[in-house]
């Protein structure tokens, strides 16, 4: 099976209003429930591919009751099974405000729980355990308060001396600690790229991650599709035309796909491939965080994979 | 005891945020749940002045859930007794998110469960029920999608059968139609006054609104207190001076002094007094649908009522 780590789960909310103005009420005409966090988002993508998953990370209280019955929702190829630890505060929520005159989205994100040491000693046990089952791991998002800063380094550790593949995607702190303990591979954007190395330029960036401790890089470039920094080489692979829609959980099905992809034994080229047409499948579909098989299967012959 | 009607009860989140810029990321600083919903807040305010109250109204989902355990939570002067209908629908969220920079508020509010049929029906019998034991009733807020556009016009109606004594508090068709069956008082704002009658004098609407049914108005003009126009004559009451602070709720805290000095049989001008009092100390108190005490004895006295 492969385990993704959500940390810092959520439940999602998308509310759609006519027009967003600041200082006004505004009546929701429609309001969406679904399992959110970085690493929850890899796994109902990977299930949907067909592979055996397992989360783990944290969820409690109401929201966290809500979240898990939301998760277990559902029809997949592969298994999905839920091992969050629980814990007493309550599972955070975040809103996606979409503004029908606009298409544009309002993001409001909730802090997350407090964690407290016992309950992070209870999860480093069960991710233990669970290394022991696992072909790849992902660590994927935030970290909630209480949750040392050092938590990914220590993750990464872990599964090597496990001898478990493992990929980190995360920002800020936390992935500038985590690069140190040497992630197999790490899945940046161009802002977080920018923020931990200081360059707007991601080839520049990304080789400076690389120097950084990833033994491999696949920056996410929005609509310009991935730029990879591999040991087999560099590769930008780009979706064949600009795919209109809703980018959320476009990155993450990236992170499915190169898992994928990689256990599937795929060479780089493709893995790429594949990772580039999920995305733009996902930004596709009208729910966000699902994905449009039928445009995935159209996209990926499609999409320019070139040496860089 | 004084029964309150919640329809659409809500849970209440507040959210604050360094600053509300649209179509950008939020990190939410500080998030306060609290039972929502104008008859909820009616009723909080009601035991907190030592009456005994009894809520019904909707309830549904983990939503429901944790507004009921919020609404249980605390001890006050008055008992408070939970007699919402449990229905299948999550009751909805309403959000608040105040802009620290201004402080300001944007409001973002769900709907509401659809309710049934039969749902509406099993509230009708709890209301014949409760009706029974009640010295007097408020009708508060929006109606959920299913309730019948006329539910007021009804329940005022089942109210007068049963001679208990009805305070109608809601807006557009729900209120132009529950005006026909003869409320003993409404509550409107000014904004709600003007979409009724269409003048913005409050004077000239709140007349005319008295015209439509209602027996006596209370029309709340925000900073400056309280117009009444009752059949024992018409008085202005305003605050000592502009009370800074957040006015949610505190037009709920007026109703539920409203009803308090009705009950306890004092004059207009008194009852008058304690709703602008009570409002003022409510806009006063840092949590948004509580009153600060002290406030509220410090004010009392200092209220101008003047005949009009």
């Amino acid at each position: 099976m492969i385990l993704t780590v959500t940390l810092n789960a959520a439940l999602d909310l998308t509310y759609r209003v006519p027009r967003l103005r600041p200082h006004a009420t505004h009546r929701v005409t429609h309001v969406a429930e679904r399992p959110g966090g970085k690493g929850l988002n890899v796994a109902r993508v990977l299930a949907a591919l067909g592979h055996d998953t397992v989360v783990t990370g944290f969820a409690g209280g109401p929201t966290g009751t809500t979240l898990r019955r939301l998760l277990a929702d559902g029809s997949r190829p592969g298994t999905l099974t839920d091992e969050l630890v629980t814990i007493t505060g309550p599972t955070r929520r975040t809103i996606g405000v979409v503004d029908e005159s606009t298409g544009e989205s309002t993001q409001l994100n909730e802090p997350g729980p407090e964690v407290t040491s016992e309950q992070w000693t209870s999860f480093c046990e069960r991710y233990a355990r669970l290394l022991r089952g696992a072909r790849a791991v992902a660590l994927c998002g935030s970290l909630p308060p209480g949750v040392p800063v050092g938590a990914y380094a220590q993750l990464v550790r872990e599964a090597h001396a496990a001898r478990v593949p493992v990929l980190l995607d995360t920002s800020g702190e936390p992935l500038r600690r985590g690069l140190a303990a040497r992630p197999d591979l790490v899945k940046p954007n161009t802002t977080e790229l920018a923020a931990l190395t200081g360059s707007t330029d991601p080839l520049r960036a990304a080789s400076d991650t690389r120097r950084r401790g990833a033994r491999a890089v696949a920056a996410t470039l929005g609509p310009d599709g991935i730029l990879a920094l591999t040991p087999d080489g560099t590769w930008r692979a780009a979706p064949p035309r600009r795919i209109p829609g809703n980018p959320t959980g476009a990155g993450d099905s990236a992170t499915a796909a190169l898992l994928s992809g990689w256990l599937e034994g795929l060479p780089w080229p493709d893995r790429l491939a594949r990772a580039v047409a999920l995305s733009a499948a996902t930004v596709r579909a009208p729910v966000a965080g699902e994905f449009d098989r039928e445009a995935y299967e159209e996209l990926l012959p499609q999409v320019k994979v070139t040496e860089a």
